[in-house]
């Protein structure tokens, strides 16, 4: 027997585009994911790209919600959605988007944007607004790694403050295109050399730039470890970030949204300024962030 | 009238091969290049590589003295020359090349190699060499800008310590790979951008990856100058390696080695920490490098 869909989550992002049926209680009854991210799709893709993944899922005679979070609201997106400033709700607003299939209600989640400094957010703020439905006294700082990480910090419920860090792409830019492809040869990482550069940089969080070199030079004079580069230059980049975090707020209690190496490398981290972050887990948050806004919005 | 050629001077990097033919006093008498650098050839293609480039100025029945410096003596070069360790004269050895051809004898200068932190140099040096030739007694800063910039200490004649930046490869990188390439759209370097950015990295050089995003934030809320971002990330880069400097080094002597618009860019950054620098032209110190070198070998 087939469950009918309650209603369709989507985490629709610059480089992938992730589905799940749900039920009304917020079980997950399927899920698809496939690699037709934002940034891939022209504004007519939008559509077909979503209907391939969820195709099955759908009534031929009844209209299922459908609720989006990520990228998918941004101005080269599906319909863009206006930012909300913080401080503010991590999930407060949404836009209709204009869909031409009938059997689909598409909503697409507000992102945040703060101004001074300048940054933005699409996406993230879904999964801390599925951390607030699960601890709404939270009051810390949200880590969140990836491509750009963002740190976030909360307090009273809402969004105080956040920084997005290019972190995973400068790591990917300098360890794939630059001169230090060459260098940086260890596929594992070697904790001991990632923490070193960690501490390095919570010492001097000036000197990244001077370091970079400094890894092919070892390798060429055959000083140092050649084969701990990548270690070395992973330490160096999160460690800024914890410096940068450490000088803005209060970092005792910082709770990491994420799982697998890129979470472990930022585990391993914190160990360096005594933190032990409560992981969770992005997809159950996400999931909760959307059902919260769909049981606020009454006429959905 | 053709002048014969006394000697050949190359200047042989990654990305260009340059030639000059060379008077007996140090005169140019012709020039030549081309893109075939070191990283485009394979060791077979060296030779040939040359030879298509100074041809017409060897003699049929007369060996030539060839001199060069650069990446051309790397492990992946046409002989791979030990390096020299600082505290050094700049040019102190050079090792001879294996040639097919009987009309040249090539002779590749040493590269500089630092431990502490550690650190290599090809071709750079040369350019010193000649600077301690026009000045025996400099005793100040030298800052060479390119894709891997150098800072070079002097003192007593000799390279007493000195730092690579991998500046113009980070600027590269991020204005051309990374997300922030829709944003950088300024074709002309906003001299008040470009000063407040190098001022904000004096005052916070730890700070530079969490600015980075800021760009892109900056252009997506209509914020600040959209028009202004690669002077802003050009300042903060340029800034990084001024703060640096400052953090090692006594920055009140500083020569500029270059031409053209990056030197333009760093001679303005300077303006930030009241320094005027000297400004002294790469080819001719290059040339001048290689002829102290030439005449020091009693034997060539």
């Amino acid at each position: 027997m087939t469950v009918a869909t309650n209603w369709i989550a989507l985490d629709w992002g610059t480089s992938r585009l992730r589905a799940w049926k749900m039920s009304p209680e917020g079980y997950i009854l399927d899920r698809a994911s496939s690699d037709r991210g934002m940034s891939s799709l022209s504004p007519e893709q939008f559509e077909p790209a979503l209907l391939e993944l969820i195709e099955s899922w759908l009534h031929p005679d009844r209209k299922v919600r459908v609720l989006a979070c990520g990228m998918i609201g941004a101005k080269q997106g599906w319909t863009e959605v206006p930012y909300i400033q913080t401080p503010c709700h991590p999930c407060a607003d949404w836009k209709l988007a204009s869909v031409k299939d009938k059997r689909i209600e598409l909503r697409i989640a507000s992102g945040l944007k703060q101004l001074e400094p300048a940054d933005v957010m699409r996406g993230e703020e879904t999964q801390v607004a599925g951390l607030l439905l699960a601890e709404p006294e939270f009051q810390g700082l949200v880590c969140l790694p990836g491509t750009h990480s963002k740190w976030v910090q909360v307090a009273s419920g809402q969004i105080q403050s956040f920084q997005t860090f290019m972190t995973g792409e400068l790591f990917g830019l300098l360890s794939e295109k630059s001169i230090l492809r060459h260098t940086l040869s260890d596929d594992e990482l070697d904790p001991d050399s990632f923490l070193k550069s960690v501490q390095q940089a919570l010492e001097s969080p000036d000197s990244l730039v001077s370091q970079l070199f400094s890894l092919r030079a070892k390798v060429l004079l055959d000083v140092g470890a050649a084969r701990t580069g990548r270690s070395r230059l992973s330490g160096w980049l999160i460690g800024q970030e914890l410096a940068l975090a450490q000088k803005q707020w209060d970092c005792s209690n910082i709770t990491l949204i994420g799982s697998g190496h890129l979470a472990d490398a930022y585990q391993l981290a914190f160990q360096v300024i005594d933190v032990r972050a409560k992981q969770m887990n992005a997809e159950e948050l996400t999931l909760a962030g959307l059902q919260s806004l769909l049981r606020n919005q009454s006429d959905f």
